[in-house]
């Protein structure tokens, strides 16, 4: 059954809006009897008729509303440093199947790619509309949220106080992620920091160490291109707190 | 140091020919007395310094030869279903830089894609140097091996015969990754079955399970694309045989 993200919801009804409603009359060409699945990021997932289409908007009468045990346990966010080209929409679409909670855009000293004001505004949006289309795709219920372009200082204000922060870094020859996972607590949430391509400078990597009391690992001795980096180190977490199977 | 896959080797030097001459000589415009990195598959990583470059073949004389523990030390294949466009291009890329053993193209049943003959032939030879230049990239030693399109009954031939299959399956709902892999033997070959967009048919799932005694596994309850889900796979595989860091 086709999903969609329901624009407004009232008593066993939800409206579908704007692209949504674009997308089933125009594309899906779904008509009026036919039953779909809606979600609000809310958890719940909806069956549903639709019962009428408008110019405007879709109403759908709420057959069913159910829970499904599709979200990951674990909070884990991205953090990753602006590369340039397809490679955070990638990051986005892959990190959002595996279950990440969300993605902060990172400005980093190395970083080839500069993002700033209403550009990068544009490009947030962009990119919460591939976390959205992932999501549905692999049948989440919450979107992952991806956050304004950010700068180091402003990361402990957009992650609660309690989040715990992983730092992958090549320098770092010793400490596995595992070490590491054993120590922390699954139920706080877990930010991973990415570089960009060039990856961090030593200094970013002691101000992270400092500021955010961030865990430097090592994820092997192969160098991994930043956005290999981090979805393996998204699914190892993943992995680690039970979250993929 | 730049890398160069080495195209002959002697007594105390190799040769570059072909396109890593054409890489030394006109890209990277490296002269005589220069430093390089050689490496030939063995396993060994030989810096050398340019003695002599000619019109056929770079000459180098080997300073040093070492055996970087870079490779990993299970040797886990994936055998993926073709799947279209960049899709097998980018799972080689990403599979190389984690550290695969080799991956081998399968012919499924809801393939999109069909491959055969000369086509095949070249397709495979292309994505064999997608392997080699991640392998660089990675500074891996060892080319993964990109194996010819195959069909399902020519699986046992291509892979030694203690090798232990593995297939990702969205049906099976309660055998979890590490569950099988606590059961498996972390001296023998490892392969990973990952469908085509579509997803590998029932039939194909009982044949892999019957003739290949393979181990169906879920990777949780997100429904993965085919090149995340074969990432994904490989990275929880690495990772628990230690080879993530």
């Amino acid at each position: 059954m086709h999903r969609f993200k329901i624009s407004e919801i009232g008593n066993n009804v939800f409206w579908l809006k704007g692209p949504e409603r674009e997308h089933l009359v125009r594309v899906l060409r779904l008509s009026i009897g036919d039953e779909i699945i809606g979600f609000d990021n809310s958890g719940a997932e909806y069956k549903a008729v639709i019962e009428a289409i408008g110019d405007k908007s879709v109403t759908c009468k709420i057959l069913e509303k159910d829970y499904p045990e599709v979200e990951a346990m674990a909070q884990v966010y991205l953090v990753a440093g602006l590369s340039k080209g397809e490679k955070m929409e990638w990051v986005i679409q892959k990190g959002t199947e595996l279950g990440m909670a969300g993605l902060i855009p990172l400005r980093t000293k190395r970083a080839v790619m500069k993002l700033e004001g209403a550009k990068a505004k544009n490009r947030v949006e962009r990119w919460q509309k591939i976390a959205a289309e992932a999501a549905k795709q692999s049948h989440r219920v919450k979107e992952p949220k991806i956050f304004p372009v950010s700068n180091w200082k402003e990361l402990t204000e957009l992650l609660p106080k309690d989040t715990q922060w992983l730092i992958p870094y090549e320098n770092e020859q010793s400490q596995g992620l595992k070490t590491v996972l054993d120590k922390l607590d699954p139920q706080c949430p877990i930010a991973i920091l990415i570089g960009p391509e060039g990856g961090f400078e030593e200094k970013e990597v002691q101000w992270s160490q400092e500021e955010l009391k961030a865990h430097s690992v090592t994820l092997g001795p192969r160098i991994l291109r930043a956005e290999t980096a981090a979805i393996a180190a998204l699914t190892l977490v993943l992995g680690y707190t039970g979250d993929l199977g």
